[in-house]
C-alpha cells in the first residue's frame, strides 16, 4: 500500500490524506478546497496556481520537510520558462504529494474569490458568474462508434467538468467543426449557467486554450440616467463605469409624462422602447471602447429599472402603470437573450432583469433590496431610495415590507424657484447663524464655505447659479432651526424673524439666501411655494415610510439607509429637521450610495443571488399607498416641520426647533388650513 | 350522504362510482377517460360533446333508466340553441350523473384520437401534438396583492389545467395586457410543450375563447424534393399536402456534388443553405394558400433529411460528410424555432428536427425507423429506403443495426443509355416471354400493355420515350429469366439467345427492348453498360443488407419492407431475381411507401414519439461500410445475378433462372474478372 500523507490547505482551513503521487489539484478538489483550474490540470493555464509552505505550523501540528512536494516536472518547467512564475508559486495541478504539506490558494487562484465586501450584516458576495470558461480536449470522430462532434465535445465537458446536460446555442453549429479542428481536438468553450436548475449551454468556442477573459455589464436604467459597469466575469472587478441620460428624456422628463407620451400618441411606446435600447446598445459601445474590449466578449448583463423603464425597456406599452390598478405585465425576473433587446454584444449574450416588486416598486427596488439585504438585518431597518419616486423598504430577519411614494421632482431641484440640477455654481450646504440669521454655504465646485477667505475668488468661474437638492433640504431646515420658519411651513416677516432677509413676496414671505444683483447675479431666495414643494415631497416619503411602520406594527426604526446618489448627499441631520424620514440618532442615518447599481452588480457575478433576490422579492409584503386610508393622515401630519403628530424627541433633544407660529390668521390659507385639520 | 351512481364509459370501459349532481366531465378526468375540452368545462367550447346511452347493457350489467342524466340547464340550452348539438349529445361538462349511466365518447370527443393506425406490429399513433389551445379564466389585478398580468396568466394554466411552471415566450409580452382586457380576463393560450421534461411555454393568445384550430407541418426534406404535409394540430389530420423540387439541385444533382459545390466555393455552403430555406418558405407559403389557411397559425414543423440536407438546411457546411471518417455536426435531435430556419410562419413557431443515425444515416432513416418501428418487431424486418443513397435498417425487438450505401442513381434511370425520370412515356414494367425472348411492357400513363389492343392508340401522346428506374430493374431481371443475360452480366450474343434482339453494340451486346426508328421514335435497348450499373447499385445495396447480416449473426431475414417512392413501383420478384434484397418469399416483400414522410407526421403529431425516436437512435447499432472488410467480398459477390455465393434457393424455387454462360474467353473483361476472382 501506498503511503498517505497530511495535506492542508490555507486559508480554508480543509485537510485530508491523500497517497504519494497525488497531484495538489486533485487534493484540492476531493476536499472542496476552492482551486481555479480553465485547463483542466493539464498544465497550461496556470489558473491553479499554489504556495506550498515548509517548516514547523505548530497552529496546526505540521512540520513540513523540504521534499513535500514533487520536484519540477517537465510540463511545469516548460510553463515557468516560457510564462514565469512568481518565486515560490507551484502549478497545483503537477506538483503532487510527496510528504505532510501545508498548501496556500492565494486569492487570484480561487474560482469563488470574493470579489465584493459588504457590512457585516451582508452576506459576502462570492465570484459565480452565470458565464463560465472551460477548456476542455474532445475525442477525434471515430467510424466505428459514429457520434456528432457536438456530441463528444458535450461529452468531453461532462468527463472533464462535470457538467451535465450541456446544450450549445443554435449558433455555434455552425463555427464547431472548423474550430475543434484548428485547435487539434482542444478547445475552450464559454458556457452560460442560468441557474440552478436549467442546462448548461455553450455559447461561445475557441479553437485551443483561450487565456483571455469574458465580460458582463451591470446597468441601472434610470428615468434619468442610464449607468453602466462592465465586469470582468473571471475575476469580478469593474473594469470600466459609464453613464449617460436616458435618451427618453426627450419624451418626458418624469415617468408619469412618458406614460402620457405613449398615451397620447399611437406608436409612442415603441419609439420610447428605440430610443432607449438605442441608448443602451451605444452606451455598451461606449464602455467597450472606453476598456479597450472587444464588445463581443459582453456575455452576459444584469439590469434593473424601474416599473416604466422596465415595460418600456422591454417592449410594453405601459399604458397600465399609468392608472389603477397598476398592473404589471409581469413582475417575475426575465432571462433573455441581449439580442432580444437589441444590445449588440455577443450573439449568444443573455440578459437578466430583476424582479419587480409590485406596479410601483421596481426592479431596481429589487436591486437595492439585494445589495442592502434588509432581509438579513438583525435591527429594523428602513431603506429609502430617493428619486422621482421613493421606494422605501423596511423590514429584519422576520419580514421585509415595501412601497413607494410619488416623491416629485422638488428633491432633485426641479419645482424650486431657484433651483437646479447638482451642478458647479450650485448652493449644496448651508448654515444659518440663529442669531443674526445671516446664512453662509457651499456650491459645487468649491470646498469652501461662503465666509471664508478666497470664497469668492474660487467660484469666479462658476459663479453662483442656484440651488441644488441637497441645498434646499440644508436651507429649509437651518431656517427651521434658526426661527425663520415655523412648523406649519411658513416664512416669518422681517418682524417676526428679525432679519431684513425675510421679505413680502405677493402674500407670503421669501428669505433671501443670496443677493447677486450688485454683481448682475441671480438672487437666490428660498419662497414659500419652494417650502411648499419639499413639503408635499417629505411628506409623501415620510408617510410611505411611517404607513410601512404601522404594517410592521413599531412606532420607531433602528436605522435609516439613503440610497440613491441624492442620499449620498444629503445630510442626516437636515433631514430629520424636515421630517422626511423617522426620528433615529444622526449617526443610525447611513447612505448606501448607489445601492440599485450594486445589486445589479451583485446578480451579475454572483448567479446564486439570483435566485436570492426572487426569492427575497416573493416573501417581501407589498403595500399599495395609493388605497390605504392612513395614508391621507399620516401625510397630512408630515406636512408639518418636522411633524405635527410623531414627537421626533431623539431630534429635538440634538437640536434647537424654535416653537415659533407665523400665522396671524390670514396669510396663506393652505398652510393655515393644515393646521386646522391638526387640531 | 349523497346518493352514488355507477358510470360506465365507451369506448375505453372505464367504470366508477359517482355523487349525484357530478359532471361527466369531471367523472371522466377522474377516471382517466379521454375526454376533450378547452374551455375548461365552461359549456362553451362543445368539445366534450358525449352520447349517453339508455335501457338495458346486459354486456354490462347495467340499466340506464330516463332520468339518468340531468336535465338540459341554460348553459347546455344555450349552446344548442347557438350553434347546434347532434341528436342525442350532450356536454359533458353541463350534464351531471343522476343515476347509473353509459356514456359513449365520440372519437371527435377523444383527445388523443387515433389518427394513424399502422400495421399490427407498430405503436397506434395517437394525437399527442407539441402546441395545444387552453381556455382560461384570470383573476384580475388586486392592487392589495400585486402580481403581475402574467403571473396571474400562469397561476390560471396551473389550477384550470394542471400545467406546471408555464413560462411564455418573450414576445407574448408587449400583447399580453390588451389582449386579456379585451377578452373580459379571459383568453385562449397556445402552449408548446417541447417535451416531457422542459417547461410549457406560452406561444401565442387570443382574448376570449378561440374556436379555430392551429397546425403543424411535418415536411421531408430530400435531395431532389420537398414534399410536406400541413397538419390540423387540433384534429391530426393532413389538411393539405405539397412538393416541390429542392432549390439546391443548381448546385448539383446529387449530394457529393453539392458538397463538393461548398468545397469549391467560398461561401457555397451559405447560398445552398440560403436556397434550402428559400425554398422551404416558399413550400410552407404555397401550401398555406392552398390550404387558405393564415400562416402564422402553423405553429410546430418537423423536419427529416439526409444528413448533407440536415447540415445545408441548418446553416453547418457539409465539408466533414465529404470526407472520412464523415463527423456530422451534431447527431442529437434539434428544437430550434422556425424563425432560426428562415420560415416565416408563426413568429414564435418551434421546429423539430429527428436525430440522425450516422455520418451517412440521417433523420430520413430515423423517420424510417419511427413509422417502421423494426425494433418492435417480433420477426427479424429489412428495412430499405432507396434512393441516390440506400438507407439499411435490419432488427427486431432485440437490436437494430443500421448502414447506408451508395447505390448511385442508377435506380432512378440516370447513368442507363435509355434511361429517365419516371414520367409519361418511361417504360415502367416489362415482361419477357421466355421462348420467343420478345418482350412486352407498360408505360407510364397507359394501362394497357404493349401487346394489348388500343396500347398504340392509346399512348399516342405520349409516346414511348426512355425507361424509368423501375423498368430497367424489370427488364433486366427479365432478360435474365429468359437466359438473355448470364449470372455475370453478360447479355448473349443472338447465337446464343436465339433472338435477333441481341445485337452487336460495341464489343458486347445489347437486347432492343423497343425500335421507334420507322415511327421516327428513339429505339430502346439495354446495354451491357446499363446492366453494370445496375449491378453496381444493387450489389451496394445488397451487400449492405449482407454486412448487416453478418453484423446480427444471421444468414435470412424473415421479410423486406421497401420504403421511399421507388420502392413504392419494384415489383418484388424482379427485385429478387437481380439480387437487390435478401432471398426471402415474394409475399414477404412489402413497399411502406413514404416511410420518411409518415416518420416527421408521426413526430408532429405525437410529442412522445421524439423521445421514442431520440431513444431508438441511440440505441441502434451503426455500422460504417466504407471500414469493413467483408464489405468488399459481399460487394463482388453481389455484383452476380442474383449473386455468385448466397443460393437464393427461396427465389430459385418459384422461377426460373437459367444457368447460362456468354463469356467465350473474350468480350468484356471486367466482367470475366469478376468471375476470376470468384473461383
Amino acid at each position: 500500500m501506498t503511503q498517505e500523507h497530511l495535506v492542508l490547505f490555507t486559508p480554508s482551513g480543509k485537510r485530508g490524506r491523500f497517497e504519494t503521487g497525488t497531484p495538489i489539484l486533485t487534493a484540492a478538489r476531493q476536499l472542496g478546497v476552492d482551486l481555479d483550474s480553465v485547463c483542466g490540470g493539464r498544465g497550461i493555464c496556470s489558473k491553479c496556481q499554489i504556495t506550498p509552505g515548509y517548516g514547523e505550523f505548530s497552529k496546526h501540528g505540521v512540520t513540513v520537510a523540504e521534499g513535500a512536494l514533487s520536484e519540477w516536472n517537465s510540463v511545469e518547467q516548460r510553463y515557468k520558462d516560457k510564462r514565469g512564475l512568481i518565486d515560490g508559486r507551484r502549478l497545483g495541478c503537477q506538483a503532487t504529494v510527496q510528504g505532510d504539506i501545508v498548501i496556500d490558494v492565494p486569492p487570484e487562484s480561487q474560482v469563488h474569490k470574493q470579489v465584493v465586501r459588504k457590512r457585516a450584516e451582508v452576506l459576502d458576495i462570492t465570484l459565480n458568474p452565470s458565464t463560465r470558461i472551460y477548456y476542455v480536449e474532445v475525442e477525434e470522430p471515430d467510424m466505428h462508434n459514429p457520434s456528432g462532434d457536438l456530441e463528444r465535445l458535450v461529452a468531453a465537458l461532462e468527463s472533464q467538468w462535470q457538467l451535465r446536460n450541456v446544450q450549445a446555442d443554435f449558433s455555434i453549429l455552425p463555427q464547431m467543426q472548423p474550430i475543434l479542428r484548428k485547435g487539434g481536438w482542444t478547445v475552450t468553450c464559454a458556457v452560460h449557467h442560468a441557474d440552478a436548475g436549467s442546462d448548461p449551454q455553450i455559447i461561445h468556442l475557441w479553437p485551443g486554450l483561450y487565456e483571455g477573459t469574458i465580460y458582463g455589464m451591470a446597468v441601472d436604467l434610470g428615468s434619468t440616467t442610464i449607468a453602466a459597469h462592465l465586469c470582468d466575469l473571471r475575476t469580478g472587478e469593474v473594469v470600466a463605469s459609464s453613464g449617460l441620460m436616458n435618451p427618453q428624456i426627450r419624451f418626458g422628463e418624469d415617468l408619469m409624462s412618458r406614460v402620457s407620451y405613449a398615451m397620447m400618441n399611437p406608436g409612442g411606446d415603441q419609439e420610447m422602447t428605440r430610443a432607449v435600447r438605442d441608448g443602451m446598445d451605444a452606451l455598451f459601445t461606449q464602455i467597450s471602447a472606453e476598456a479597450e474590449i472587444d464588445k463581443s466578449l459582453i456575455m452576459d448583463a444584469v439590469f434593473v429599472c424601474n416599473p416604466v423603464m422596465h415595460h418600456l425597456f422591454l417592449g410594453i406599452d405601459p399604458f397600465e402603470l399609468g392608472q389603477a390598478p397598476f398592473a404589471l405585465a409581469t413582475s417575475n425576473a426575465l432571462r433573455l437573450f441581449a439580442h432580444q433587446l437589441d444590445i449588440n454584444i455577443h450573439p449568444s449574450a443573455r440578459a437578466y432583469i430583476l424582479p419587480c416588486i409590485a406596479g410601483h416598486v421596481g426592479a431596481d427596488a429589487a436591486a437595492v433590496a439585494l445589495s442592502e439585504a434588509p432581509n438579513r438585518s438583525e435591527d429594523l431597518v428602513l431603506v429609502v431610495d430617493v428619486g422621482t419616486n421613493a421606494e422605501i423598504l423596511l423590514g429584519n430577519r422576520d419580514k421585509v415590507l415595501a412601497c413607494s411614494s410619488p416623491t416629485g421632482p422638488a428633491f432633485e431641484g426641479a419645482q424650486i424657484s431657484s433651483g437646479q440640477r447638482a451642478a458647479p455654481g450650485a448652493i449644496e450646504k448651508v448654515e444659518i447663524d440663529p442669531v443674526s440669521k445671516d446664512p453662509r454655504f457651499r456650491v459645487i465646485g468649491c470646498e469652501l464655505w461662503s465666509d471664508e477667505e478666497g470664497f469668492w475668488e474660487a467660484i469666479k468661474s462658476s459663479g453662483i447659479t442656484g440651488i441644488c437638492g441637497s441645498g434646499i433640504i440644508e436651507a429649509i431646515a437651518e431656517m427651521r432651526m434658526a426661527g425663520i420658519l415655523d412648523p406649519s411651513g411658513l416664512i416669518g416677516s422681517a418682524e417676526q424673524t428679525g432679519t431684513e432677509r425675510c421679505v413680502l413676496d405677493g402674500r407670503t414671505h421669501s428669505y433671501v439666501m443670496y443677493d447677486g444683483s450688485a454683481e448682475g447675479g441671480p438672487t437666490i431666495t428660498v419662497t414659500n411655494p419652494d417650502i411648499r414643494a419639499i413639503q408635499m415631497a417629505k411628506a409623501a416619503l415620510y408617510s410611505g415610510a411611517r404607513l410601512l411602520m404601522d404594517k410592521f406594527g413599531v412606532d420607531k426604526v433602528d436605522r435609516v439607509v439613503l440610497a440613491g446618489a441624492f442620499g449620498a448627499h444629503i445630510s442626516p441631520k437636515h433631514a430629520l429637521v424636515l421630517g422626511m424620514i423617522p426620528d433615529v440618532p444622526f449617526d443610525r442615518v447611513t447612505s448606501a450610495g448607489n445601492a440599485a447599481g450594486s445589486g445589479a452588480r451583485i446578480a451579475l457575478i454572483d448567479t446564486a443571488q439570483r435566485a436570492e433576490i426572487e426569492q427575497i422579492v416573493r416573501q417581501i409584503e407589498k403595500i399599495e399607498t395609493a388605497i390605504e386610508p392612513r395614508f391621507q393622515e399620516h401625510f397630512v401630519n408630515a406636512s408639518a416641520i418636522p411633524n405635527s403628530d410623531d414627537p421626533f424627541t431623539t431630534l429635538k433633544s440634538a437640536v434647537p426647533l424654535p416653537d415659533v407660529n407665523f400665522n396671524t390668521g390670514g396669510g396663506d390659507s393652505a398652510s393655515s388650513g393644515r393646521r386646522r385639520r391638526r387640531r
